[in-house]
């Protein structure tokens, strides 16, 4: 671990990103207690080259943060050295994305992401597999020593396939779902008198358990209070009509947003305190719930994020990019509140800090199976991160969880196996391919296969 | 454990049975070494009288067995210094069957048998727990060191009820679903080119691991031939058209049989040999598979058994019964085949036996969690039972398995802890009613627990 | 939780000490966040209404602390309402004690302590057990929602016994045995160039692991600084002549001190930094290598405390009692680095925190069973701990470990089942009492038994 | 797995043993359901030449086995194409193996065999496991299918490292110590009344559970009668005098042979019946118990057999060979009781079979770690072995069973990781070594790895 800490070396693969690295440089551009080069690697190597050109007019502009950005074709060049290793990237492009996503409606599936559960979930996996061997076999090479942070969905696939392939790697997902939910706490507090203002996020102190974006808090305070006693008063008055934040973004228009509607009625069904967007949650539950047909999902309050409002969104990002690369607009410095740079820093020495993380089960998710990747909370310290041990999900929780984990094993375990049976069997199994008969599973089977998975990157075998 | 081999007692709980009471009373007909009395304890006194009658009819004409029955009013008294405890009861009556199999027809939910998964067996489960918590709390205080033999379904939630209830008990389960699928392996080796009637089932070695009714053979031999490439030819043969036995009962007449479309669809589908009646594994599986409708039903060639045809057959053998007990017809002694008998002679020493039995996993099921109540093989020695250690179940059939497996559990904790709102947490959890929403889950599950659970029975909470 | 941080109620049972009960009194008399009432009960009832006075007037006298102190014959009194419990009793008296230190001498066994491991530790055990049973109860009828800080030895047997006589109870068990090491880290920094004066014990982050007296440390950092290396270099130098501490005390005229020469040979031995005082680690060890006769103990530099040092001693805090109760001596209020007041306001929810402590294995030491006592690092948080999952220790040391984990699992057992055979087995199977032939065991395992053991603290069978 | 009874082709390493090898041909004299051929390699060459003329010429002049011998000096000749493996073989010498057990006694270390516990045991183990990786090469290469029987002691170790180097392997352990103790309870039931000569060793039904040579029963039955009863009266009986055996062979005069009396006081102190030679339950025990010197092995009744006995007993084997070889003696069938041939043809589909055996930890010992070699009774069945699942050790055997269970483990990864101090950490750990100063035990390590692992077998790093 390097204990010079103006020479950290950061490579960031997926450096051409118009989303995480942006944040990352802003990011930087306070920070005064570290300092070094952040090498962009991107399959799209001039997006990297924007990036730099960004990430170094930033620099220059604040001359707060001393950071230097650089943008390469080589991989091998990117991570020699390296003290963290950053992993954000787009498995195949939009285009597959939307067979992921809109394929399946075809056969009445309808999802709200369609990146983690649901057969969108499942071929993502598929063709995002085969990449992260390749880059856990690359650090295993040339930064076997390096943290590594990955961003990328599915996030549980992802790491667990990091450690399948590289089991010493000191590799963990971040992820901001629980951010959210923590706001939303804050808002909960809010409507019961707290000064607007007066609370931070970061106050607000969760005990986190269960996996990727189907995520719960089983306790909640802040200070010497007690938050769930108040969410479940808050979840009486909204749980029927939505909670509509106020200011611009709401459901109807943005399609990231809900009305929490999802959120609330778990917490009716179940006590806990789901913490991940609605559109996440609605597809780890069965697909009547929530998810039925468009309508319902009116309903309930939240988007059907379509695939082409992405491509769309992405036009308007490359255009702002090369903005910001000219220098036509700024890229202002902003504290992003993610957590990114704060566990850096901790894993450096420079404060221990306890957030939630995703991380193979060494133990603390005690009634789930060691290894797959679960989310809790986790003490980053010098070198070190160690998981918290939960309570566990209560048993009805606990078995809709568990169903999508050992799918999620069993996805892992076809890609690696290359076996094209096996993931049909799978995908099979996901809640939503369940209410098809047989032969259209197949069917939907073959014609996202065949559409999302080039020969290359999964070499199926027959 | 009583060495005096013919002072040999035994209780038997629901001892007004037509069906196993029978099968016990023919076995012992034949049997030599063991001798002692029966006491048959029903709450329908009456028929255990029945029953006494024509147990000590059938030992008089045939003078082989030397065993005396006797009837009476006294659970205590039946049970005080027993071996081995019978229990073989029907949870409720008919009436509340017909509830838990054709009420949620209205909802598009079919079930095949009705008393093992699906809303069925929870309501069913829901019945039968606080009746065998009486009779483990029974059993500890009159006869703690007696092994209990249980036949009554739903056989994994009953059995787990009695180990919650009193820990030490030395209970197991014992279903004869194993024994008819390894007549099947029978045919098929004799479709292979064995001679028909040469080989005997008890040589037919499977290694069995699952749940109840959820069973599966990985490894199936006779002599020295390995069964799984036969079974493989057999199911491509008649995976598609069915396989229909030779003889009078075949599934469009009999509503207990099947063309086994289901069981071999399952080993095309996992390669594992599916060891249950296809009434029973198709309730295991998404609805969508087998029992989406009546129509689908048919054409995997198996049948939805009404329970009015339960209820027809009933009163044939109530007029059976009389017509035994009046010595108008007779019981005739056979070799039944089941293994109850020689369970009971294994476990007073006379002959170590492997075989097929229910029990909590203690290890023998390594990949689930230890507790729930699974079914493999295990020794059976004097005084003794010892599970084998299987190697666990494929990804898939494991997750299928755990979804039941876990909502049983969950079913037994909302039955011990009379929780009414954990309990249709669990119903919401089962399969097939996930393809519900909410409300009508709510309004089927307060129609059937308001039909079938009597206040004394299941005083739910809340 | 009580959230009215000015009434907090503490109850202290063991409150006439004169060692942790006046630490506490000092370190809330500096307490502005919270304030309440102690109550102290202990058998000795004038002992703590000594302290009652005494904490009343250090309060009055600093007008900081906001806490009134009372004493009363009452354990139902004390506890009823309470928040938090201590726990901090000596069990029997030194007379018991001489026995369980001294006894043994003379079958050659030697021991530094004789609290924790070994026969003294055993016999301690038996005799404590009886009683912590008893406060579980009272605390699971008067306080079931406090937590509960035990302070007694043994710590690991202790507060196991309290989790077994009432699973729901929310205690753990603190111990400054790893502040030590953590000063002794300090000191290490300070010898490899750090200015004296500048480094905070709290800033020296450990990961700890293993059981109470037998603890580890697997890497341990100041701020973005390895210290291992440092304390290689440490070992290396001191290991053979020791490391005498500047100041008065040291291992040759105090009975409490070391040279610290068995911490550093264990560090070469196993390259783990051991978290106790040599006197408690030397008892885990084979006998042989640093107890095996007053001279080699000498050797490495520490020392075997006489009990009679222990009844001076109480003599002299006897007068002491007498002198701050009457008013002839002031007790000043100084930050005693103790973190007991901290966790109390951390469980509270003003400020959470990661620290060492002793708690029933729930994963937090994945190579260890379930349930027993261990010590790792957890965060306290609102009316929440969560141990902080550890890698686990290197084989050698488990083996080590798991002799001693083992033992105190078979000792509460014994005790618990008031079995005399039993803890005669546990006792054989101590690692000194190994060395010596059954009839010399049986010898010394009757008179200590017939010296310690009041029949109404344990009435073994047999 | 081969279906052609006739066809079997047996590899048997270590083909020239005078010991198993004779023991093998006896049997397969009188064997007429299977047939086919044995090859013998050993690094002797010439040994495993005279076993196939002995063998050839027994099956010739009996007519009644149809097996051939061969022999001949390449391991991948016998391997390929065979069904079975034996290993049976001597690592290193006797030379070395007068290290193990006699080198140790200078420092006043006394062992009765040294070749399982003990620093004897570890030596050996260190010197065997390097073979034993070869052999699990050449095996994954040349016989990746075949069953393989291991007789070679460190059993555990040898069997473990089987596993570990080819996890696929199809390894077991087999020992005849258990057989003996049936023998024992055979001659219990004979001194409680049965006539003699009326009851067959395999009617002797025991429930097994522990490791190789610490191995215990916890049930013991002939037909319907517990003998455990008896076995108590009998230790009563014997327990101070000794029981000796009628016949030639007592302990006096054979260095093989024991008076029980280790056994008979293992059960007085546990309530279990041991189940292995006094010699070997000798060296698991702490050495105070039977082995602190000569006098009190005498005392005990059993020996500390030389190694120059086992070298003077060569040599006569060695004689004996030739005879055999040269025609002037006879080597006779006998029916051995060895159950290697029942095995065999167990795996084949000849008749289930339900014996002990040392396979690792999959959940037969529930309280034992996954992984280690373990021996409990297990079925064996056409191409299938499953364990039978115990009930575990009591807490005090268990305590030390896992010592030595652990430093089995630790022992294989210093010989897998060629790391010496690991090594010695281990040898530090075991019970014996422990009553050395650290210095003592560092020389004695010395010496023995000096004099015993040649630098081909094992560099030890370092």
């Amino acid at each position: 671990m390097n204990t010079v800490l103006d020479r950290i070396k950061i490579c960031y693969i997926g450096g051409g990103s118009r989303n995480w690295a942006w944040v990352l440089i802003q990011d930087l551009a306070f920070e005064k207690e570290i300092a070094g080069t952040i090498h962009l690697y991107d399959l799209k190597e001039s997006a990297a080259r924007d990036n730099e050109i960004i990430g170094n007019r930033v620099m220059a502009e604040n001359n707060r943060g001393r950071w230097t950005f650089s943008a390469g074709p080589s991989l091998e060049d990117a991570l020699i050295g390296s003290d963290f290793v950053f992993i954000s990237i787009l498995p195949g492009d939009f285009e597959e994305m939307a067979v992921d996503v809109h394929e399946p409606e075809k056969y009445g599936i309808y999802q709200s992401v369609g990146d983690t559960a649901g057969p969108g979930g499942l071929m993502r996996a598929l063709r995002t597999i085969p990449q992260f061997r390749e880059i856990a076999r690359a650090i295993k090479t040339w930064a076997p020593d390096a943290w590594v942070l990955n961003y990328t969905n599915p996030m549980s696939v992802c790491t667990r396939t990091l450690y399948r392939e590289f089991p010493e790697i000191k590799a963990f997902g971040c992820c901001h779902e629980v951010f959210n939910t923590q706001k939303l706490l804050r808002t909960v507090l809010e409507e019961a008198g707290a000064a607007a203002g007066t609370i931070n996020r970061e106050e607000i102190k969760t005990r986190v358990l269960g996996i990727n974006h189907f995520t719960w808090i089983d306790r909640a305070s802040w200070k010497n209070i007690d938050i769930v006693p108040y969410y479940a008063e808050f979840a009486e008055k909204y749980a029927d009509k939505g909670f509509e934040a106020p200011g611009e973004k709401n459901w109807e228009n943005d399609y990231f947003s809900s009305a929490e509607r999802v959120k609330l009625d778990l917490f009716r069904r179940y006590g806990l305190i789901a913490a991940a967007g609605d559109r996440h949650l609605a597809e780890f539950c069965p697909r009547s719930w929530y998810l039925a047909n468009p309508e319902q999902v009116r309903e309930w309050k939240f988007s059907l994020t379509p695939v082409s409002y992405r491509i769309e969104n992405r036009k308007k990002l490359e255009a702002k990019a090369a903005a910001y690369r000219d220098g036509k607009e700024k890229l202002l410095p902003v504290h992003s509140g993610e957590e990114g740079l704060r566990i850096m820093k901790a894993l450096l020495g420079l404060g221990n800090l306890v957030t939630n993380v995703n991380l193979p089960n060494k133990g603390q998710m005690p009634d789930f199976p060691l290894g797959p990747v679960v989310e809790t909370n986790a003490e980053f310290s010098r070198d070190n991160i160690q998981p918290l041990v939960s309570d566990g999900l209560p048993g009805d929780i606990r078995n809709l969880t568990l169903h999508h984990l050992y799918n999620q094993e069993g996805i892992v375990e076809a890609a690696f196996g290359e076996d094209r049976e096996k993931a049909f069997r799978v995908f099979l199994n996901d809640p939503s391919i369940q209410t098809l008969c047989r032969d259209q599973a197949r069917e939907l089977f073959a014609s996202m296969t065949a559409k999302t998975l080039p020969p290359r990157h999964f070499a199926l075998g027959g």
